[in-house]
């Protein structure tokens, strides 16, 4: 049983609807209302020791901030901007306090940063480790909510940023690469991307105002499967050029020295809290402008078709799929595989 | 460390006020506003294997009713209806795909009993076993919201039920008592309470509702340290009377099977997810009556007091703390006991 069944058993058990909902499970978040024409979104995301960080490698602040971004990352990826969060706080029998106590700082400067005050939660036991679930509340206007359904033929699909640092960034903290002083200046943003993502809030508020994208999501299990999810919601497939992914130069210098093909950072790498989002091809010249406002290159790299599936392709295609192209649907982070 | 001091930290870094924020941390639920006159409630509760529940004796059906139970609670607490919920849950390595579905079958069936849709949430790997975090949404007038501030001197002090069962029914089911046909019909409701509570949802809205409640939230850890919580957020004390407080069939049967006193489970023992409020005396009939019709037990088990700590008398008391009296102030279940 992989993840998705396991969601899609607990989904088929729970009845349909209520008059406040707006959306329920199958985005980024669910949406409730609010007062007037403006509506809740919220999210609920866990980080859990030694599946999601290694405290080996985590300082306790960046670790803190990272939980508060993974949950913000989901507000951003409907359009919408942090308000409120709860947070429950799993700790081992006999925790150090002073190294809790930088994970209670990260946690609150994020949530400072991000705008979303604390209102609540809870403190467990855990017995296998330090444990961090989150549930994040974000407000926005409701007509402007950016779903992943309504995703198009022929939409251009975009991306923020670079993909696969933070995987990358992993890989090298893995292999004893540290974010010191003196560590390769192309290294530390994949080492950032990893220990400290920053998810793309202001971008995705522009975006969602600019009323041109169709749909949105953010990256946490990889390009790959990410955008299978937004075809799936929308009823489409998707051509994905390699081509249109040039890999940073950090990438390339972690490929070498780890023995490895950036692209498969790229495309399967989670964790990246990008936004992934789809246009009609003539909103192009408008969205470089919202990313270059916002500090953040956004690259077109592929196209909504008609097809069940997530296509890879050299150089440029159309709308069919081709037959050179490999599917790469759902392949990325899984966060079970049993039996 | 303990659970409050850990609280007090991470509450002291997170910055006051928002401008949609009615009640932040320190209660039952955070309230936030909805629309017109009404407010949504959020709470967030995690229940951790080993820690809260033993897979060799709590059966996954009712495990997963119980983890939406005593987030329901915690809405009833403040005199909400439960409306939304969001589950992150935990699953070790190599799950049980059987105990699971039973797991989520209880998860779904108590969301519907309670009128709660699932509207989203997590699915992680957690290695030393599982783990069920929710957050519940509820919502009411917000006029009719009870707080644990507004406690005043001289209030009654009022409990639904039997406090008191779910912990003595832990010690029966560590001791190998199970909830089998033949099981002893006088213990039944102990070995219920701890497998299966009933968050009293439909007394608190009545009592909401009535207009007569000063202060009240649920009984999670114990009576004196949920007494101990709602003293301290009204700036009180309060006199507990043991003769008012008297044990059940069971409670007192299973005292002298396990050679316990059931006093001690009735002051300390937590889980209970009844309801503990304060009232002034002149209410004390009209409470009664809104008891007998919700077919849940009240007992007027004391008075809030000019003071600084809750003490258990044997005997009535009036309105200053007696010098027999035992302070049992936050006297219960600790999350943490750290150095």
């Amino acid at each position: 049983m992989i993840e998705r069944d396991l969601i899609e058993q607990i989904r088929s058990l729970s009845s349909a609807d209520a008059p406040a909902l707006v959306q329920g499970i199958g985005d980024d978040c669910a949406v409730i209302e609010k007062s007037g024409n403006r509506v809740w979104l919220l999210t609920m995301d866990t980080l859990v020791e030694s599946i999601h960080f290694d405290c080996n490698f985590h300082p306790p602040e960046l670790l803190g901030r990272k939980a508060v971004a993974v949950n913000v990352s989901d507000i951003a990826a409907m359009g919408g901007k942090p308000t409120f969060a709860l947070l429950s706080l799993g700790l081992p029998e006999g925790f150090n306090e002073e190294w809790t106590r930088w994970l209670s700082l990260g946690i609150s400067k994020a949530c400072e940063q991000y705008g979303c005050l604390l209102i609540g939660g809870d403190t467990v036991c855990n017995p296998s480790g330090v444990s961090l679930t989150l549930t994040v509340i974000g407000e926005m206007e409701r007509g402007r909510v950016l779903y992943r359904k309504n995703g198009q033929v022929g939409d251009t699909v975009w991306v923020s940023g670079q993909p696969g640092r933070s995987a990358a960034g992993l890989a090298l903290l893995q292999s004893g690469i540290r974010l010191e002083k003196n560590t390769d200046s192309s290294l530390r943003p994949l080492l950032k991307a990893h220990l400290d993502p920053m998810p793309r809030t202001a971008l995705a508020i522009d975006l969602a105002a600019s009323g041109l994208v169709h749909a949105m999501q953010d990256i946490s299990d990889g390009l790959a499967t990410d955008l299978s999810h937004l075809c799936h919601q929308s009823g489409l497939g998707a051509c994905i050029i390699a081509d249109y992914l040039p890999p940073c130069e950090g990438l390339k210098k972690a490929g070498i020295l780890l023995n490895q093909d950036p692209m498969d950072w790229m495309i399967k790498g989670g964790e990246d809290y990008e936004l992934l989002f789809t246009a009609p091809p003539d909103a192009t010249k408008t969205l470089q402008l919202i990313g270059r406002d916002s500090g953040q290159p956004l690259s077109a790299v592929g196209s909504l078709i008609e097809a069940k599936s997530v296509v890879l392709v050299e150089k440029g295609c159309g709308t069919t799929v081709s037959d050179e192209g490999t599917d790469i649907s759902f392949q990325g982070y899984e966060h079970f595989q049993v039996g």
